[in-house]
């Protein structure tokens, strides 16, 4: 089956969205087009793929680390939100993000059944990092967030292990980040397309405070017939050409974003951000089904929060509301854009019980930009 | 400048979305495409127009009422639910309806600085036709809902009357729904282009219940430069054809949208359906700006829950979860096509301090659409 | 009936708790044991009280105004929070401090059918101090919070008027606030015993940041059987003798509360305040019942923002997290000595269809607390 | 010194608190007086209790299980609510709680840094009894709620592993539930005495619906001086007793309380039942410190919704809302009295670090409650 779409549709080597000629939105990304362009942030992934053979069935899952501040988030926090679009998910630990506006832990991101296990990791690395965690110093409660990759991986084989955790933060560093199956997003699939792991950024003008906003995603979610690139119906015009290929029932999905960046944000600042990204998502096409978790956390790193200070009072900056307006412009696109970046950089994928996910096929997508892009030029950026 | 901007763009007679050739989404909407579609809403408008002249300012500003159930809300109330996307705005009774997922009072759509007379107003009512509350029966807090209108209206002069919320009582009625700058919407604006009243409606087919979906917005939002049309970038490609036009400043705007069913659903089901109503404002280009209020109420007519009982306990339908999606859906595209129906219908507008809100083209649209509807057939409606 | 309870139970000068012997929790107020002792902080009341005759039925309501930074909140704005116990209630404007975290009206109270009134009163007193609000400058939303006065008040009368509003701002005023049956608390009644406004503070020591925090009360929820006087069981011991008075049904009643400090905290830290005062509100006897609103603003007069300012980021300052619980534990005894001030202060009230409600008593309340304190006599006040 | 206040305040067999003579609030118990007399509601515990020795530290933990409906919620869901009264806490799962209104998973509680332990092993137990998980059922996200009991526990060893989950599994019954220091709360504190399981019920009067209520609370919050029992100020009375035993510092803490009834209550219904629970803990003397996490979960087991259904309505019971009221009172004087019987069952305890936890001395409680009875004699329980 997997041939028989490739012939129909032969998929070049991968590209991110950009490099097919399409821009989202009005702002530039910075530098590296990721999350990691906000200073501070690093990323990493553990990537487990194997089987199926006599052994085994296929795993397709893994596991994905964003750092807020280096590897020193818990020491100096960083200023946290959130928001949940539909709670069909998890995020275990946003409790307390949502009461103190504080982010302390790293942010892990996997699949729905692997929660437990890479909370337990967490907690292990952390505390031979700190080993006063639980006496002198408090406990911790990790973050971390699932989406559910059952229909290419043997989800309950439960195969992510507390190595990959620890493997996952060895590999987390800044600059470009590793796109599509890889990760948390390994066996992820976006309205009926491989995807998983996408990232994007914006860089604002000096005007706008020169603010950057990053976005990775591990993106699950959606239905073909729904998908949008910047508004063209993309699914609707590929789905005749996958009516074939056996799809996943409708109670799958789930999109976990992060959203980063260096304004000065308070926490209530922050969840309001948080809401702009799941504007992103639905212009991507998610009307955030009834299983799917749309789960959102955002922090600004312009800000650290010491855990142990003699002081009672600190000083904090502050972004005047009325200047937010770009940022949310900005959170928006770019959370769109790595959305898209994750489906056209993944690559097609065979997983458990023959379960195929064909990844999105690039070819086909360029005619189509093009031919929008000549009747719908961009000829107006800011 | 009108006159110019007629030249270039002459519009003519006004005429809904679909009668331009568009349709948002999947779904059939119901006999009106209206929120009237849904059995036992009315809806009913005042209207202010007068002026400018040497006695007054321009006054361009009314009242919407929406009758959840006839008028008899207060005795036999629906269940309510409610979602704030951004609250720069009010809606004042949302408290109790959040607390009891109940509504029990009409709902008034009118200018920012006339909530509170609109609120007397509905007081008023009430006590006429039930004496008894503030003694056997409780005392009612009426939803009213705003967007400021300043732009065009002399909203400083508090224009609205209680007489106007009476009139706008005796207007309401099932049926078609005056769209446009009619009662509340009268002198709102979306995108930079006159707006106001909007409705639509989805029928589902049997198999999904057969349910009808019915949305209504008072739409005041956002910038040129954002607005879709079904994922077209309507706003940027006409942008060009206005940029001498003085547009409002950004702090402007909100949109208040009332969304009704005939589906059971429970209120936290209501919760859900008016966040996935942010969805469709977030597809016509909303960013949810900082000084917008996006508030959204929802109602279910499917169980009456009375308030006069002898009972302890009453049976209530409720739509079992999974089987929520095709609502979902629904619920967004309807809430896009009913902003973009305000749009289309709204006719130009003078108001005070020479401010000038032009009506979209809809020549021009009408092009633009034919040309797109050209590119990505639209083949394959479920 | 009026008579007869005197004459079990005389009815002696009214005090304040704190001068019949009781303190409540571990930290000292004030100076005048009021909201105002927050600096900047004003309070002023318009009470009316008149009938009934022949012309009239009983009017026993008004309005109460608190000014959270002076009268210039509209343009140097404090950091506001929330929280909703039971949302069977309204305080109009909440919508928005619970998005921006920022507080830019004054607070008004009054009864449940007049917030329309009082908001479009605010309206027009703002209009007037700052004409350029609807050009220039954004619109208002008026904080009106509401409790149910019809057991005393012809509420369905609508008897506040705008000059009511006006007159309350012209008392506004720090110092000594006046309590019981004044402004928006004349008519209420709080566990079947007259009440109606009452105020506390605490002056935290130094080592705890020298902060002071402030509570004003419109008290107006709750049955005999559950009034408790720092944990004394007074309604219980009370109750036989009143048990052949009429008493309001069950679902009268509210509370609106209103703590200010002049600690640094931000708005997320603000609503973590106002939910400890409602475990305030749960110590004097609150179950929060269905038909209840236990609504609570909190603000915090430390940091102003400027609504205009050419500047992107501004500085503030911000209480660590964990130097809160000081904070906290004030908030829940300031509470509730605000509410039993209300209690001690107010005197018998005679209103509306020959209601009565009685002042409590004194004297037998005295008798107790001197039990009380001989048997846990309070030695170890830090 | 263990011995020295033992000497001081002889530690009797441990009772429960109705065992001293002390009722709390109005209603009656039920059979068992715990979470158990709701029909179908089971319990159960795995405690760990061992060391110190010279290979290894101590261990004082463990794990408590709540089955909502049998073994079988996860077929036949239960209508769930929560509340959040301070986060500073983890209750995982609780999102898709708050989202769906539904609960379809155990509750377990466990110590703070074995959350994720214990959600792994709840997976691996689901997925044996339902080996469709993951494929054709969908997958779970367990409730796992935690405190901290890092005081007397070797929270860093993660010494919970599956097979106490599994353990607890198999000891989960009806009837009597075994409290103190026992299951998750086997290293748990409060107020500065050893606490732990407490539970407690209510049943209702026919006329109120004859509805049980129950609480399980795994308790570990507080300060001795704020202890409160039925008002009476305990902590205070104690508290010069026991200043020279070292105490927890301030941010440990923490109390998650799961409320179960057999009303017919949805789930917005079972939100505002979770938040009166609230106001039971704090009145028995928590302020809700900022490092304590103070959450609530709710369910009732009147309505089953299925997970696989044909059918696209279901007809649900609901109490009517004006109802609610004896079950508000009913669940913070049951959950007052579940914390109570915590401190009133456990027994000191000797931990890490040579830290020990008194139990509250019970001779010296009767003493006070005597007096207290004397003087305030309940004579009027309706």
């Amino acid at each position: 089956m997997n041939i028989a779409v490739q012939e129909i549709l032969p998929i070049s080597k991968r590209r991110r969205l950009r490099d097919l000629g399409l821009k989202i939105g009005r702002f530039l990304p910075g530098k590296y087009n990721a999350i990691t362009d906000v200073k501070g942030v690093k990323v990493g992934h553990s990537t487990i793929i194997s089987g199926p053979d006599q052994s085994e069935p296929a795993i397709r899952t893994g596991v994905t680390i964003i750092l807020p501040n280096e590897d020193n988030v818990f020491m100096d926090r960083v200023f946290g939100g959130s928001y949940v679009l539909n709670g069909a998910g998890e995020l275990s630990g946003l409790i307390q993000v949502q009461e103190w506006g504080l982010i302390e832990t790293p942010i892990i991101l996997t699949n729905s059944l692997s929660v437990g296990t890479c909370s337990e990791a967490v907690v292990e690395y952390m505390i031979q990092k700190y080993p006063q965690i639980g006496n002198k110093l408090d406990v911790i409660l990790p973050l971390v967030g699932e989406c559910d990759d059952a229909w290419l991986n043997d989800i309950a084989g439960q195969h992510v292990q507390s190595q990959h955790v620890f493997e996952a933060y060895e590999n987390a560093r800044s600059g470009p980040v590793p796109e599509g199956s890889v990760g948390g997003g390994t066996g992820m699939i976006t309205c009926d397309f491989k995807a998983g792991i996408g990232t994007s950024s914006r860089k604002l003008h000096q005007r706008y405070g020169g603010y950057t906003i990053g976005v990775l995603v591990m993106t699950n979610f959606g239905e073909m017939n729904s998908l949008r690139f910047d508004g063209i119906p993309i699914g609707r015009l590929l789905a005749p050409y996958y009516s074939h290929i056996p799809k996943r029932t409708q109670n799958y999905g789930s999109i976990i974003a992060v959203i980063a960046t260096d304004a000065p944000l308070l926490p209530h600042q922050l969840n309001r951000i948080a809401k702009r990204v799941s504007l992103g998502i639905g212009r991507v096409g998610s009307y955030a089904a009834h299983g799917s978790g749309e789960i959102i956390l955002a922090f600004s790193t312009a800000n650290k929060v010491p855990r142990e200070s003699a002081k009672m009072v600190y000083r904090v900056k502050s972004l005047l509301e009325h200047r937010m307006n770009p940022i949310y412009e900005a959170s928006i696109e770019t959370t769109e854009e790595a959305i898209l970046n994750a489906l056209c950089v993944a690559e097609d994928m065979a997983g458990v019980q023959g379960h195929f996910s064909p990844a999105i096929p690039l070819d086909k997508l360029q005619d189509v930009i093009s031919q929008y892009n000549k009747l719908f030029s961009q000829n107006e950026k800011r």
